[in-house]
């Protein structure tokens, strides 16, 4: 699975008072602990408090790129941080995230192929989130679409089924794991499937095991890459014994050791 | 989901040394420690060194019997230790196991439904354990049919796809999870399924982790119940997380704390 480093956000206090303080050290610092922990790729997010939200994207990339070249998936929402980023970050970055609505996709998919970078769609359009699984799929099916007219290969897609705190909503889990299983047909090749992890326990007590049990089960459904935090131990340690039961990872006697040695 | 707790079980040292012993104190305190940890059914299996399995399983079941009327699973090969056991255990037992073979079905449909009692049917026959879901599902599909001639309803069937060691064989998990999702369109009402968990761990290091994550990636795929450790507390976590994450209980704060109270 496809691991991607959520904690380089200024929703987090370190990172934030780091954005303040024009600190480089606390972003390297996140920047090399993931990719320790086995994160593939790192999240990119200025946070919702920055009063420059360009020139801070650039900041973050750029002390980020001082300690390493791993892709980074530039989170925004407003399309000119997400130029910067995708720019300052380089070729193989990833898109965080259209939507299925057509000024996103009209803004950000020539950014995508022109850059040789990744998008994460959310199944979202004009008309909100759909109430189901297969409403979540018919717009996955539009992007695919439309990123194919710009070149862009459908497994360069990581479609987001758009998980809603389970302390708010106790269907959607079933419509996004549904979600994930049915876009395996959409295409071939295939997109793929993302989550955005941690939503599904906001407000709730059990976080840790909410969100890796909750891992486990979109695995069992065929989840390629999740935006999440690799620094928790026993949600990688349940990520790696998934894989395994997957036959996705060779078994052996001490497999979390092998994998993690092997990341 | 139906949680059959394993514990009674002479393979176990602590229960062979009370078989041997004619001790009935740990056996009660299996039973009872087992049920208070939230099993709904007990597996009661003499273990392979009884040499009198007709006598030490009707002693087990009365020994159980002094202390609770929880439903019982009589697990055993030998179809005189079965007939002893579902009797002394009463209505609404469980007959562990038989499988798709035509001698097993003839001895034990019967007995079900004399007694009327639920079967664990493993997807075995002459031809032994199919490779893929599909062979499983088909052995299933003539167990259901063999039941309904008998007057047993499908879901009185409980589907074990015959789960095998991790360290011997990484496919076959895959297969199961497979199973037990095309199980749900056989018939309706459906066979239920399960699943003898501690197998898929047998002779690896994790066993605890192994066990609670192929549970989770089960439940995912709509598995009904399970032969598992109750006393396993990380495990009943795992269980309730993820029947909470399906819709199946009902979301609060402390929603561990919740299930337990009303187990």
């Amino acid at each position: 699975m496809y691991v991607i480093g959520e904690r380089i956000n200024g929703m987090f206090k370190d990172v934030r008072q780091a954005i303040q303080a024009k600190d480089k050290g606390p972003i390297r610092d996140l920047a090399q602990r993931q990719l320790a922990c086995g994160a593939h790729c790192l999240d990119v997010n200025v946070g919702p408090a920055s009063d420059d939200p360009v020139s801070t994207m650039q900041w973050l990339v750029e002390t980020i790129r001082e300690v390493t070249d791993a892709p980074l998936a530039i989170d925004t929402t407003k399309n000119e941080v997400m130029t910067v980023g995708i720019k300052a970050a380089g070729p193989g970055s990833v898109i965080n995230s259209t939507t299925g609505q057509q000024a996103k996709l009209d803004a950000l998919l020539p950014l995508a192929a022109d850059n040789d970078a990744s998008l994460v769609a959310l199944t979202i359009d004009e008309k909100g989130i759909p109430r189901d699984a297969n409403g979540r799929v018919e717009i996955a099916l539009r992007v695919v679409a439309a990123a194919m007219e710009h070149g862009i290969s459908p497994d360069r897609i990581y479609v987001d089924g758009v998980i809603i705190p389970i302390s708010a909503d106790q269907v959607t889990p079933t419509h996004v794991l549904n979600t994930i299983g049915q876009c395996k047909m959409l295409s071939d090749p295939p997109p793929k499937t993302i989550l955005g992890l941690s939503n599904v326990s906001q407000g709730a007590v059990y976080r840790e095991l909410i969100n890796r049990t909750y891992l486990v089960m979109a695995l069992a459904h065929g989840l390629d890459a999740a935006i999440m935090d690799p620094m928790d131990s026993e949600m990688m340690d349940a990520m790696i014994t998934t894989e395994l039961l997957l036959n996705r990872n060779v078994y052996c006697a001490d497999f979390l050791k092998a994998y993690r040695a092997s990341a």
